[in-house]
């Protein structure tokens, strides 16, 4: 059974005798030459480029999920319970809408969400339709589930109406039509006139991405209340934005029973540890406490947009906790600027845009000033 | 933007005005008629189906992970280190074989490992090969990324040899395979040889899945002493087995540099939470007192073996933390009489065979006792 034992790598994790590089693997060719996706991590004072909550988890929740903790900990020697029933349960009295733990699902955040309904409803030979620029994830999710993507049309002001999304169903015929409300990076809540003419022109599914719907303007109607109409209407949503809990990965979606019987089709057997449940059903027994910072960032993000119309930009309106704005000219060196004054927002790729997100009062503070000494350089040292 | 509300389900999640079932939605055309994969969730006395490690997690190592969860969990408000650099560096300094943090990658659980793999080298148009019956999950993912699964042969007694693997290699041509040793169900261990072998013959990854390795019999060999051999060759393991960490889904791999660089253009960003990383390094941290465990499961193990054999019947030699055994008539009929003593294990699809995990001397016991009951029923109505 024995053979000899070869060399250990170096410090580098590399072989000396062997130069390897991704390109020497054999990688899907559609993968060749793509980079990993994700903002820069980098270690700044202000990090306003992820739409994070900046308020920490507060002392009374930390004790609760640490005591969720300890009490499973001691148990996982044994696997989790792979239907998250608690949780999902706690999950339907969360979004209310008279749903039940039958309506809810749960996974590793969002995108392992949207990753399974792409599995089992897209995938080879299948198309999904999205809105662009939305979520940039979208088209990456279908591409990785070998799912064709096509970009829907958004109007000038990036707003999407019934008319041209079921013109655009109507065209390309998608087997998921992915709508983003409020739309990640630009800010603004769909109308359920959207969802319905949608729904009314697919025969696919229809997934209604609502990462940041606890932020929306007052008067908002959420696609949950829609859900009656068509067991081909998802609703997906994450703790991590309202809820302060990125770092504890849970998103879920609300949608028909059966939706639920799909998914779990494809899901990876116990695919959410017990701690994450854990954890995540102890932040729902505390939601109050969690969401008691929600009015305060809508606050620093209505204040962000009279600040940045004040001085003249084109400023996109917002019902989330991010503002999209232009007229900086060239956003890339504006993105720099800021930086260099310690405070990292958002370049998504839109040219003459950039987004930041809203966090406490200090950090839009922070964020002005950073973004007054960009917009006096470009004055002095016009293009 | 609203539109009328919509009655909310019953209790059970569904609309009273439609009864939608799985088979009305718009899934693959593949999946029709499947089930989701998993063993039965039965609360039973005495749990030996899914190969757990039966001894709870041990008060030092309960307080070491509430004390990293307590660490983290007012932060938890920050997306977690997309890298989880702490926590793979932990992993390289337990695999040892001067291996570093640049060769080792994490996941939830294994599977979601083996799915990155896949998702990377496998996919549509391409090729897995396994030496079936081996971890029944690798053909479902496959399946699941869209990659062709192609079943290799083993001998009657569910052994590979290192001339069949590299025949069937050479037959199949595959992208991936997928070797698995120590092999579930059948529990035993892999000669390098056949490694050696594969890699020598394929041009594809070869993937060996060690999920079972720290209970293999002294002097059988890794494939982690077989990595400075080639830049295809990837070894999984998990956290699941001889950690007794079943419940907080951890699986990795160690493999060339350029591999984890391969994996990260399909991971999910931000896939592992901060709570997951938290507790992982700390158990690492306490591998001694988790693994302290596995002398223990292996001599139940081995008194399994024993045992099965003074009654004649057909076990299978075993490297791991479980036992295959044959010789049994009709496996369903005996596993159903074992569950009607209050001990459930696995029929992993075998015609004849069973397959039971080895945990605590008094789960022995029960098991052993168990089975005594169903071979008397057996003998009295013979078939």
């Amino acid at each position: 059974m024995s053979a000899p034992t070869l060399p250990a790598p170096g410090p580098d994790g590399r072989w000396a005798d062997r130069l390897v590089t991704l390109a020497d693997l054999p990688i899907r060719d559609e993968l060749r030459g793509s980079e990993p996706y994700g903002a820069p991590q980098l270690d700044v004072p202000v990090a306003l480029n992820t739409n994070e909550n900046s308020y920490p988890v507060p002392e009374q929740v930390v004790e609760a999920i640490v005591a969720a903790v300890r009490a499973e900990a001691a148990g996982l020697n044994r696997y989790p319970d792979r239907e998250a029933v608690a949780l999902r349960d706690g999950l339907a009295r969360y979004v209310g809408h008279g749903l039940t733990v039958h309506n809810l699902w749960a996974a590793n955040g969002s995108n392992e969400v949207l990753q399974q309904l792409l599995q089992v409803f897209g995938g080879p030979g299948r198309t999904a339709l999205g809105f662009t620029p939305a979520y940039s994830m979208h088209p990456i999710l279908a591409t990785g589930t070998g799912t064709a993507w096509v970009d829907g049309r958004r109007k000038a002001d990036f707003s999407v109406d019934a008319e041209n999304a079921a013109a655009d169903v109507r065209k390309h015929d998608p087997d998921i039509v992915f709508l983003c409300s409020p739309n990640n990076p630009t800010g603004t809540a769909l109308g359920l006139d959207v969802v319905d003419a949608v729904l009314a022109e697919s025969r696919g599914m229809v997934v209604v991405d609502e990462a940041y719907a606890e932020f929306a303007r007052p008067g908002t109607p959420s696609a949950l209340s829609r859900l009656g109409a068509s067991p081909r209407l998802v609703v997906t949503r994450t703790m991590s934005k309202a809820f302060a809990l990125a770092g504890a990965r849970l998103g879920y979606l609300a949608a028909d029973p059966a939706v639920i019987d799909a998914v779990r089709l494809v899901r990876l057997p116990y695919h959410l540890s017990a701690l994450t449940q854990a954890a995540a059903r102890a932040a729902l027994a505390h939601a109050d406490a969690l969401l008691a910072t929600v009015e305060a960032i809508k606050q620093q993000r209505d204040r962000i947009v009279d600040e940045l119309t004040a001085r003249g930009l084109d400023v996109v309106p917002s019902d989330a906790n991010f503002v999209l704005f232009g007229g900086v000219g060239d956003q890339k060196t504006v993105w720099r600027r800021v930086l260099d004054e310690g405070v990292l927002i958002r370049d998504v790729g839109l040219p003459g845009y950039l987004r930041v997100t809203a966090g406490t009062p200090a950090e839009t503070d922070a964020f002005l000033a950073a973004l007054d000494a960009a917009l006096r350089d470009k004055e002095q040292k016009p293009a």
